[in-house]
């Protein structure tokens, strides 16, 4: 069979996963949903064609986004994360026995479904006591919280239409006020190699509003480049001084690709990629 | 204009290249060499169709493969460089005034012809006094050169047809024999995401024969799964305890990936690949 499900990467750059099977294809308020069976990368999760996750390589995603702040605050008992309905996010943060709430709020009550339904490995977290999900706009809904969070983490899909604001000044500064006085926020944000107007743009709003801020990497072969960047926002603990990796001791032996040391090697930019945000 | 360069990266899996013009497409006694110019990446060299460098991130591939290993010797005067017929290899090993001489051994003429016509910004290193070029078989050169080098790169293609015995045990073996005794070897070893079983085998191999073995790895966007790695062994020298940052330090501006904190951070494996190769 020859099947294949492909991404436009960008205008000029495509990425093919051949297709055992087309699992589901709906349309939601906001968007398309699609689950494939690919021969290379197991399950495939895609919105308006885009590729979310797949079931080989989101481990890198999942842990990178959730286990750098939560390695580096002391007592982070109140989460939030925006977006993430696929679960993943929320599975990693599960790890951490010092978290007493994860509130996730998603914008599109089908990505929950449509993950509890065929995305099982990332899905299996909706159930542990401490989470809340609210299916609501995650700009309008940070707005009205402040003072809340011990950590928030932004786990949204690529900065185009609802999702766009996500990456603004104004609502960096939402976040801001929704964390506590020694808060973290998390972001994904985006592929420097192709990316780097954006990213100098982001980073430039992010240092407007937090005392800390640093990109962070990590490889994810199924996203554009392979090369995935994260913003590490804080009001007052550092990704590297304040590390502890006794925080993830005791489940450090589950995980496939955060280690302490990669924690610390992930802020170590390439020079074209420290150039930029400078 | 809708015109792509495909590359199946694997038999499931393909990369996409928007095309503005095929600048040259020529066989060898090897293989077949093409030359495209493309939107995203610039211009596009192509051995048997598959991506052996662009214009825009090879510069991530020669940086990493040679700045790692001349920044732990003391001493790299003599110089070898298996393949790497395009050049990027030796302009970046050129950097280093401490080297002396730089032998390149290429298998395919025809390799340096192309590069020199249509690759010139990774073809200029070519004429610098240090560099003799041999067109010749890599595997047979190296058997006949015993303790004659400081540092030996392995820039070759995919380990299939005549490139396929440059990762296996009894080449290591005359690698070590044409070291000196405290020589370096550097070799790419190809994509862990999806290549596990055989970068297993290949670091297997080298621990039998060298006493100082790791991996390190590189973001490489237009090469599969964007996660390359790269075996450094060692007789002597350590890839961290031995680095001397002043070894870089006076053409560091001029790099765009390279930096001593990059060095370190290579070696800081994900957890899945460590796995593998312990």
């Amino acid at each position: 069979m020859n099947l294949w499900f492909t991404e436009n990467q960008t205008d000029n750059l495509r990425l093919s996963f051949r297709v055992k099977n087309l699992v589901e294809f709906r349309k939601s308020k906001f968007q398309t949903l699609a689950v494939y069976d690919t021969v290379e990368y197991g399950r495939l999760f895609t919105l308006d064609d885009f590729v979310m996750l797949t079931e080989k390589d989101e481990f890198v995603y999942h842990e990178m986004i959730s286990h750098i702040a939560l390695s580096c605050h002391p007592k982070p008992e109140n989460i939030l994360v925006i977006g993430g309905g696929d679960g993943g996010t929320i599975r990693e943060i599960e790890r951490h026995s010092r978290v007493k709430n994860i509130t996730l709020v998603e914008i599109d009550r089908e990505v929950v479904e449509i993950s509890k339904k065929h995305l099982p490995f990332v899905a299996c977290g909706f159930d542990d006591e401490r989470v809340s999900v609210i299916i609501d706009d995650g700009i309008e809904y940070i707005k009205n919280h402040k003072n809340k969070f011990d950590i928030i983490f932004i786990d949204s899909t690529d900065p185009v239409a609802f999702a766009e604001g996500l990456f603004h000044t104004d609502f960096y500064k939402f976040v801001f006020d929704a964390l506590k006085k020694d808060g973290i926020m998390v972001a994904q944000t985006e592929y420097p190699f192709l990316k780097g107007d954006f990213i100098k743009e982001v980073f430039s709003s992010l240092k407007q509003v937090f005392p800390i801020v640093s990109p962070y990497l990590a490889f994810i072969p199924t996203y554009p480049t392979g090369m995935w960047s994260f913003a590490f926002a804080s009001k007052k603990y550092h990704y590297i001084n304040d590390l502890n990796p006794e925080f993830t001791k005791d489940f450090a032996e589950k995980l496939k690709y955060y280690t302490p040391e990669v924690h610390k090697a992930a802020f170590a930019l390439p020079k074209f990629v420290k150039d930029l945000i400078e």
